[in-house]
């Protein structure tokens, strides 16, 4: 080989994105993906459908095979952790279960994603408390939530399952009352699924509003529905402390006025980008604590790239760095960058911060910048509108109320952002304002666009059509 | 009154939300609209729903009373007929039910509308043979097609129905066979709408694929799905002749091979618009027969405005003049020119020609330019990609196959257009289409965009961004 290999470290969503691509556009070139674990390219965003049921085996989550990866000529090492990048000797430290060995790149890649914080608790004192995070996680909340009697291993699959901790979690009594710490994505996802696993679910929030990426209208929709659905919501409520019993089990959690009953605990308060490896090197780092990349991925170092959780974008409203961790970012970049590598230079984008959320029978979406704080804090001068308007034709049988808020600059009459909330389609039409964001389209723009009208679908003036009116009324 | 009067003739879409709009902005503004017939701003996109009984009752089809206009200071004059437009005197003929008079305007807005052509067929010698437009065609037809001994009156709500042709119409035996001349929007939900009436149901459509607007990667897809749910799709089908009873009611079809059996015949080629009003005028005439219309909305005369169905608008991707008469336009273009009106210059916008449409189980959507004729005759050179995609993850329950089509320029690689169908949520995914189009946005900006991303409501790539990838690769 002429070209010296291209090294991947980890073998996600971005690094198996990069590595095909590369190899398919440059077949000779040797792509090594390194992988510390066992699982590689699966699909984080499907774990809570697991655990709740919705999906019934593990195995449905997983993208690609090893061999499937394996096919493509790619050189796939798993149980292969590396343990140190050497910029200036461009090589990785790579340690195995027998050894470790220096392996020279041409290009390098990191895409080791990110990790789940625990705030101020300690996780690994008491049974029972589960972030979610990786197959294995699932994997062991769904046996702890089993009846022992009753526990179906075949869910399990055909992957690389850590039975230790299998064996470990479905020794208990099935747990009746869960806590949630934290009202995010993960939170109201886990809220759903636990219902379905027939928990008495309390989930808990330390400001204001669940779902802060969303906006306090969207989380008003929200809040009561998941009330309805049986969710205890406890919204400006910190837990400052998890109660364990005699045996090391969790029993409940505590917050400044009480203590509730819990024999689960799932701590969803946020990830933090997986950088340690670099922590030697002089790279950079930017927005979130990811590593700093540019328009092609690269990093401040030769030779050197990031992708998905790890490494910080270029947000299509500010043009300015940010971190949002999301599996379109990171399938997107690591693509892009397979591309670059292979000599075709390739923007990994900007990112919108588009995001989608079911909850129950609600569907909820946000772009942009829906926050006014952080609106201000990148120059803009923000207002808002929030609407309810029907998702079709007031007559057609499933009309639903839908909300909108739509955000945009006072000056410029510039989009922001967006959110919505409703039961009929509304997810998907948050597109459409990304779509906006994209362009810099004003409020104007948005209000004038010819989008969708029959009686099963959309009422004449869309939902977002009526807010960009509204908005527009208040400049 | 300073300000002679805003006359608007029609009180449908267009007019009424012009009345309307006018009146909010300029209160002592004099607002006068008459309308030829009894009814008013009815919902017509909902005929079809109402045949197929999904919609109960007439009433629900009617967006505003006569009385709710009244409320808004509006002076609406129905059965009464604008019969002549004099532009040099700035008046109006009009005739009522006991004499004709002139009634000067400051400014005039023509909202006649289209009317359903025929093709070949004479409609009025045959009982059984039916156009949809207008309430009193819809509550025909559900007449007709009611058993005589069943037929429930209440259906047909408060409103001014002509109970002469719910008379005549309900006395024949209920049809078994319907025949649909014509695969555009009308014959499609027309073939549902009388597949959920039980009849045995033939859709004809003369060239090679219906829904022409929709290109035939989407026939292809609904065509299949129309035969499963029981409807013969005869394509390349001309229907060359009704034949009749000796009592003169419809009794079949003939086409250039053979002649079907069909108690109920609906024609459905095409509509109009309705500018006879204007044919002693000089008024310029545009595309598709209607009244040329500029930015604001303004025709050739002055001080006359056109809007809806009888008014040629400008198209998104060209520029240039176009006519697509739909809802939005309708309603969009009466806003505005309501707006101008009362003192605020406010553009009418441009349209995409966006539509949307139910086809059983399938949702169906189309926007700009996907003919590529069409596009060649606008001096561009078309390039087209179709793909089919998952609509959610794929080991998601409800995961299923949605269809997408994207034409470009190849010169500039500017979107043109775009088409979709699917049955999750497919349709309301044109809008994100829509709005790139309006920002002249090229193929590599739509594989860029940064679009939803849940198991349950889109799979990490989404098919439009596929069907971008895709169409970027033939670049």
């Amino acid at each position: 080989m002429s070209t010296r290999p291209f090294v991947i470290v980890g073998g996600d969503a971005a690094g198996l994105s990069a590595a095909s691509k590369c190899k398919r556009e440059e077949p000779d070139r040797d792509v090594i993906v390194f992988e510390k674990g066992n699982w590689i390219s699966y699909a984080h965003c499907g774990l809570p459908y697991f655990i709740g049921g919705v999906v019934d085996s593990l195995s449905d989550l997983l993208s690609l095979s090893p061999t499937q990866v394996r096919e493509r000529g790619i050189d796939l090492r798993r149980n292969h952790e590396v343990i140190a990048v050497n910029p200036a000797e461009q090589t990785v430290t790579v340690r195995c279960e027998k050894t470790t060995f220096e392996q020279p790149f041409g290009d390098l890649l990191i895409g080791t994603g990110a990790r789940p914080v625990s705030g101020p608790f300690d996780l690994s004192t008491l049974d029972g408390v589960f972030t979610v995070h990786g197959i294995d996680s699932a994997a062991a909340i769904d046996a702890y939530l089993s009846d022992p009697e009753a526990y179906d291993e075949s869910t399990l699959g055909e992957g690389p399952v850590d039975r230790d901790q299998i064996t470990h979690n479905r020794q208990f009594s099935s747990p009746h009352t869960a806590a949630i710490v934290g009202g995010g994505y993960v939170g109201v996802e886990m809220a759903e699924a636990l219902i379905e696993r027939g928990l008495d679910v309390h989930l808990f929030q330390r400001s204001g509003h669940i779902l802060p990426p969303f906006g306090d209208s969207i989380a008003a929709v929200v809040e009561p529905h998941l009330r309805s659905k049986g969710v205890h919501v406890h919204t400006n409520t910190p837990v400052t402390r998890l109660v364990g019993d005699d045996d090391g089990r969790v029993s409940g959690v505590q917050t400044a006025s009480e203590t509730i009953d819990a024999q689960l605990v799932i701590v969803g308060v946020g990830i933090r980008p997986n950088t340690d490896l670099l922590s030697e090197t002089e790279i950079s780092i930017g927005e979130g604590s990811a590593i700093r990349t540019d328009e092609y991925g690269r990093t401040s170092l030769q030779n050197i790239y990031a992708a998905g959780d790890v490494a910080t974008s270029t947000h299509t409203v500010t043009g300015e760095e940010t971190w949002v961790p999301l599996g379109l970012t990171a399938n997107r970049a690591g693509r892009a960058i397979g591309t670059t590598v292979a000599g075709t230079e390739t923007s990994v984008g900007e990112i919108a911060g588009t995001a989608v959320l079911k909850a129950f029978d609600l569907e909820c979406g946000r772009t942009g910048i829906i926050d006014k704080d952080d609106a201000r804090n990148h120059g803009f001068d923000p207002i808002s509108a929030t609407i309810t308007a029907g998702s079709r034709s007031g007559y057609y049988p499933g009309n639903s109320e839908t909300t909108v808020t739509l955000v945009c600059d006072q000056q410029t009459e510039r989009l922001l952002g967006g959110a919505i909330v409703g039961s009929d389609r509304a997810a998907v039409r948050i597109n459409t304002i990304a779509t906006a964001l994209q362009a810099d389209r004003t409020v104007s723009d948005v209000e004038q666009l010819d989008l969708a009208y029959a009686p099963p679908f959309s009422p004449v003036w869309d939902p977002i059509l009526v807010a960009a009116k509204v908005l527009n009324g208040k400049l």
